[in-house]
């Protein structure tokens, strides 16, 4: 496991007050829409409920006031040999630029590549406003695989992004 | 609402004794793994757990003498404006060749438009196993939009079908 950044701290276990840290950050970023703030909410809670069987896993990045800085939630796709879903990874919107979301998609990466895992895919929207994320994730080593358009809604695509990490050279 | 094929009885409703009936069915197909086998009948099982806000929505289609036929699972997708997915559509095996696989998926789409759907999406293997079932959506119109190579192991990718049935002219 690669350490923590400068000044930060990693957690794995998610607590009750990361329902409303989550909710919070990810609203913070401007990214997300109402829904979309109360799915990431609603992925600490499940994971709260049902621990483990939940299937979402989660690395926390904290700051050194205690204060939640960052989080990516992943987990192995069902009925799949080895692929896993990066559900979502944010940094508070404050903290950007400081290469925080780029270590939690690494550390992300090798937790599951730790569980055995082949290939992370990654879905965002295709629209203009999340070029920022499309190129995060291609500067982060990931391939743009597939889209399905007016996914998401009227000229607003799905793109699958996927990064193959059995067999990682910098790993 | 389309009739029902003659002979059978159409539901909405999942009742507890489906859980075993889906499990049965599927699994009878020969078309699914064992994991997959299991997943089809928890979908059954949330559906009775937490009702409509588990997201699974089922047609059922009975015969004659009360036993399952076929039946599909479909459901909103969340984070999207109008976009559903058709999670399973199965016949019994002994049933199949009839055209109850086209009036489930064609009774499917009725309700997902009655609810303001916009489009649906089906997803299956690339392998050649799966030739029948990509031939089925085809034929019922849907669009093979996109695909994930080696989502579901080596050599086995994914991919994405869908129909817009917001206008359909057969509607």
């Amino acid at each position: 496991m690669i350490d923590p950044p400068d000044g930060y701290g990693v957690r794995d276990d998610v607590r009750l007050d990361d329902v409303e840290a989550v909710r919070t950050l990810v609203a913070g970023t401007g990214y997300f829409n109402d829904d979309e703030v109360r799915i990431a909410a609603e992925l600490v809670e499940e994971r709260l409920a049902r621990g483990a069987p939940s299937g979402y896993e989660f690395v926390l990045l904290d700051a050194a006031d205690g204060s939640l800085a960052g989080y990516s939630c992943w987990g192995p796709i069902d009925g799949t040999a080895c692929s896993y879903d990066l559900f979502w990874i944010a940094v508070r919107d404050d903290l950007r630029g400081a290469g925080l979301g780029r270590w939690l998609l690494r550390a992300t990466e090798d937790r599951i590549a730790e569980r055995g895992g082949g290939r992370v895919y990654a879905e965002t929207s295709g629209r203009a406003q999340y070029a920022s994320t499309r190129a995060f994730y291609e500067r982060c080593g990931y391939l743009r695989e597939a889209e399905l358009t007016d996914f998401y809604g009227p000229g607003d695509a799905k793109v699958f992004y996927v990064k193959e990490i059995a067999d990682r050279p910098d790993a």
